[in-house]
């Protein structure tokens, strides 16, 4: 029977490694799961894809797992870094949620100058993107950077990543998506009140930036990424 | 300036038309917003288009608005539906806004084999999708059934409609959507527990049903939604 409870663990996993819990980790298994020795739950770091991990000992204050079996390599995402303005609280969770599941590597979140927000708390939502593939079963969990301003980020870009841009000023259809190179990715995602008229021109002129259209309707930011990922993972990432 | 409250009304918008307001209307647009005769709000009804309407009587238990000029024409979506099966609140109420702003024209719950639900708020939910017209700026509102068996639904299949359907256990590539038949279309969504094996068959034997594949990683239903609408609307819909 394959156990139900999935679980993060920084450490390495290889078989007959002991794994040490922290008191939050000892607390989630056996009081809140109330698993006892001999059980089973699944384990992943990130890097060794995910495995069968037994409970050697059994205390809320700090228990002890043993690695037993590989049940899956890892599956590491394409190289593609999803850049966003954050929104308002359940939404900005929303959407490292949903970029954690469609295979995002890296999330970014850029201040433009219609961002509302001046910080972030990076490690909440860094937390978030581990529970998320705690949840969907995934076995990589995507970094997310803290807050930065897009104008520096584009200023150091890094050569050779191609940016897809969802611009809704864009009237028609875009240049298809399968016709663009592929490679390392970054896709941009605009707030709420849109880029403004400097920040546009500055994209349009870089050379690295491809803009995307996403139709005729006006999508929320959290849609706008979701919809975005998606077209891209079908169109030069892994889902082909 | 652009009104910045947005309001469905279900009455016909024709320059000079007097709309009387309800209890709930008169109490948002007079004791929550604050608006004062002379002052205009953006109207819609679903079939007319975006409509400026100005208030020409103020009373928490009724006003009445003047239809003045209009701002933009309907903007009716492709003959879309989607199916799915209702999961958690507020993820059902997360598939009804995404549906409704994706430009889907009937959001369809229905129950298969694995559904947990056996009752949905038909009420709250088209509440739900004239909610999120009001607030992405759409002009036609979804209209969204009652909860019916995925079985009845396919043993009454509209002749002529193709239905695309997500399979979780499909592996590797799906026939590009680009080359599947424009015309009446829907997307089918399963519950978080997937399809019975007995639901799969059937899907499968069905001449109009076409498999689409969401890539390699699980996806949750809510997701799924997204991205299949999404890439529907690019290959086969109105985003192109």
């Amino acid at each position: 029977m394959t156990p139900k409870v999935r679980l993060h663990l920084d450490q390495p996993l290889v078989p007959g490694q002991p794994l040490q819990l922290d008191r939050d980790q000892s607390n989630y298994l056996f009081a809140v799961m109330r698993l006892e020795v001999g059980q089973s739950i699944l384990a992943f770091n990130g890097r060794d894809g995910e495995w069968v991990a037994t409970v050697a000992a059994a205390s809320k204050r700090g228990g002890e797992l043993f690695v037993q079996h590989q049940t899956r390599p890892v599956q590491l995402p394409p190289d593609l870094w999803l850049m966003f303005a954050p929104i308002k609280k359940a939404r900005t969770d929303f959407i490292v949620e949903k970029a954690t599941e469609l295979g995002a590597a890296r999330i970014m979140p850029v201040m433009t100058e219609y961002t509302n927000a001046e910080r972030i708390r990076q490690d909440r939502l860094q937390a978030h993107a581990v529970e998320a593939t705690e949840q969907c079963g995934g076995t990589f969990v995507p970094v997310v950077d803290d807050l930065q301003p897009l104008s520096r980020v584009l200023a150091g870009w890094q050569p050779g990543r191609q940016l897809l841009w969802c611009d809704e000023a864009m009237v028609g259809a875009s240049r298809p998506l399968t016709d663009l190179p592929r490679g390392p990715w970054a896709v941009l995602i605009g707030p709420e009140g849109g880029f403004s008229a400097a920040e546009q021109a500055r994209l349009r002129a870089l050379p690295f930036v491809h803009a995307l259209s996403l139709g005729p309707r006006i999508l929320r930011a959290d849609t706008a990424a979701v919809a975005a990922l998606t077209l891209w993972q079908a169109a030069l990432g892994d889902w082909g």
